[in-house]
């Protein structure tokens, strides 16, 4: 390889992500109703207290706790219900002493109560409620404001919004929320020994994939994926590609021709387009080690191999964490967590490493019955595209270690 | 409570399943582009090797590695290079001893090659390839049928289509899959006094919001969500409502109503239906024992109880393994683990647990600066939508245990 400088993976990747300026987020507003899974934009702040009011969490009946201080099975207090209160009844009432009111769950507690009685507490006939212990004030009562006080920040913004999170802001009231435009992500496939899916292959052509595998990933992270016309092996088809893919996208991934080949033109194309900054090519890593990570006119444009394995990976590595931070994905750990899917395994077999580069083995994972998870590690060709399909996640082996042995304990990324 | 049979949640999800027919699966087919997390009906069969020809996996120089057996720096051997392959070239070319071609990574390899040459083992000049060492047969070479061989099970049924299993299954050739039909899940809002998200409510009504969680999980574990109009606490229009919601439905979850007060309807409207079964009514779990488990005409009707946290978790422990067998989601360890995201925390406080009862506890999670992480248990009230979207996760806390401790080891489980 000529003219590349060879970055370790940690040291290319916070290159590139300070590279990539914050001015690239922009928000929009949706209905709150198809804010599913969206990323957050701003804090959303609780506009009034709720509850709204006294509200009764439970069927039975609204009491003053004072009137049954003394109840007790021996010898039960008598109370008498004056009225009944349903969920949504609006009329204001009012006990008093020795008064009760029959309420169900959820309705608006009436005006000197300060406790609802239990059916099983109770025994009533007619008008009359015989009350059998005491009752606490605020039992099975939920007090104005007690779940959330208005002013209070009731989502951080960030935060890539659950079913509940949908929910609560809707419950507290809002219509439209500010979320992180999508980003627009333009996979270019190149290769003159590529077909698009439509057409049938002869036997020395290949149908374009790795496309369908980049977009795929794009859209779980977020993201918008769009694949172009397939490009030939043809430095001035390559360079109008990205030229093109980059006046509609926030982010432009080149899939095949990274390397430094003479048919590999993603460098040279790039290289030729204006405002373009190489941030690396070439990273101490397998496979994938011919990655070009490079900005132009401020926006990230990743030259990925075309072999799937190393294509994949690269994405994972390094498209993921960029397209994260162009979607506004949160540094949350746990959701990251929710992003990144970790599971403990046992080595089933040897593996030699590399030194110096960092090593991104697929593992396929079988239950054994005693419940140890054993993984099995492909080491085949990363031109592979089985070996994506039948492994389950993969483990990264750092570039300082040479190898790792059967029954080592590991840590896999499931996929 | 009266006519109410107390159930484990373990028996009572059991029973469930198990009342739950095959026959409820169906199959769609789609277009692979639009088949990303869709679950897929039947195993996908290899049609041919992969890959189709021997194929040069990297820029060289095919040889016979016979002709090159006792090469050396110091005793280089030499080859004549006859021509120059690129992929897609349709040409078949044959070569003799001491030959070579030059060949493109992808490339067919020629007749009698068996190799394919690194460039840094060999130097080119015009027609004359020095090579400096022995290369072994095969080095370079992805081998016909190496990859995938016609016959074999590619991706197996049930599984839930990844981007990688979306990208394999399009370069083998397939356009159409067949897959798991989404099942449709209608919510039925119950309550007289919910408004519907477009309308202003006043101090005595609250917004409904419990749909659009239900409706955000269903869509998450592959299902489509209906929300119907509003029901108010009426017996006759829940059972019209859930009579309705059954013929345009795979599985209809009603919310609210589901206690035994004097205004709770899901029941009796359920006992009303024909062909209608109760599976259990109460389960021994806090929050929602008060959820229903019903069947009819061979659809799972749900009640869910109105409070969004007995709400969620009722949802969370037996809608979600009810609506995963409809919608076809695999039993593989490895999947379930993907849907079910978890987690190791150590308790931040003790929490007491009712004995006999499976107790669902919301946690928030904190991860201190030596990567501990702590969780921080809500207690707070079933009716408060705001611990669903403070808390990250939930715990389990088994019916026959009474409680944990700070510092505890605890699973959590990420919602």
């Amino acid at each position: 390889m000529t003219n590349v400088s060879i970055n370790t993976v940690e040291s290319a990747l916070n290159s590139y992500l300070e590279a990539i300026s914050d001015s690239c987020l922009v928000y929009e507003n949706v209905n709150i109703k198809e804010a599913l899974s969206r990323i957050l934009y701003e804090d959303i702040i609780i506009k009034t207290d709720q509850p709204p009011y006294d509200r009764a969490l439970i069927d039975g009946y609204a009491i003053r706790s004072t009137d049954v201080a003394y109840a007790s099975y021996s010898d039960p207090i008598t109370l008498k219900i004056i009225e009944e209160i349903n969920v949504g009844n609006k009329e204001k009432i009012k006990i008093s002493a020795k008064e009760a009111v029959k309420i169900s769950k959820g309705a608006f507690l009436p005006e000197n109560a300060d406790a609802v009685a239990l059916p099983e507490d109770v025994q009533a006939e007619n008008d009359t409620l015989k009350v059998f212990r005491s009752i606490i004030p605020d039992s099975c009562v939920a007090k104005l404001g007690e779940d959330m006080k208005a002013g209070e920040v009731f989502v951080k913004k960030q935060r890539k919004l659950r079913p509940q999170d949908i929910g609560g802001i809707i419950g507290i009231g809002y219509r439209q929320v500010k979320v992180f435009k999508k980003p627009v992500v333009t996979i270019i496939p190149t290769g003159s020994e590529l077909v698009p899916i439509d057409v049938e292959p002869d036997e020395y052509q290949i149908i374009s994939s790795n496309g369908y595998i980049l977009k795929g990933f794009v859209e779980q992270l977020g993201g918008v994926g769009r694949i172009s016309a397939i490009v030939n092996d043809d430095l001035n088809q390559v360079r109008r590609a990205i030229s093109r893919a980059l006046e509609v996208s926030d982010m432009v991934l080149v899939s095949g021709g990274s390397s430094s080949g003479s048919r590999d033109y993603t460098l040279k194309a790039v290289e030729s387009l204006e405002k373009s900054k190489i941030i690396a090519h070439g990273v101490s890593m397998r496979p994938g080690s011919h990655v070009l990570l490079a900005i132009v006119d401020n926006k990230p444009v990743i030259g990925l191999p075309g072999h799937p394995v190393s294509n994949m990976t690269c994405f994972n590595v390094f498209g993921k964490p960029v397209l994260r931070k162009l979607a506004g994905t949160p540094r949350s750990f746990w959701q990251e967590r929710k992003d990144t899917i970790k599971l403990d395994a046992f080595l089933a077999k040897n593996i030699k490493s590399p030194e110096g580069k960092e090593d991104y083995v697929r593992v396929r994972l079988i239950e054994k019955e005693d419940g140890k998870i054993m993984a099995y590690p492909y080491t085949g060709k990363s031109s592979f595209l089985s070996t994506l399909v039948k492994s389950h996640g993969v483990i990264r082996i750092p570039a300082e270690c040479t190898g790792l042995y059967e029954g080592d304990r590991v840590e896999v990324m499931l996929f």
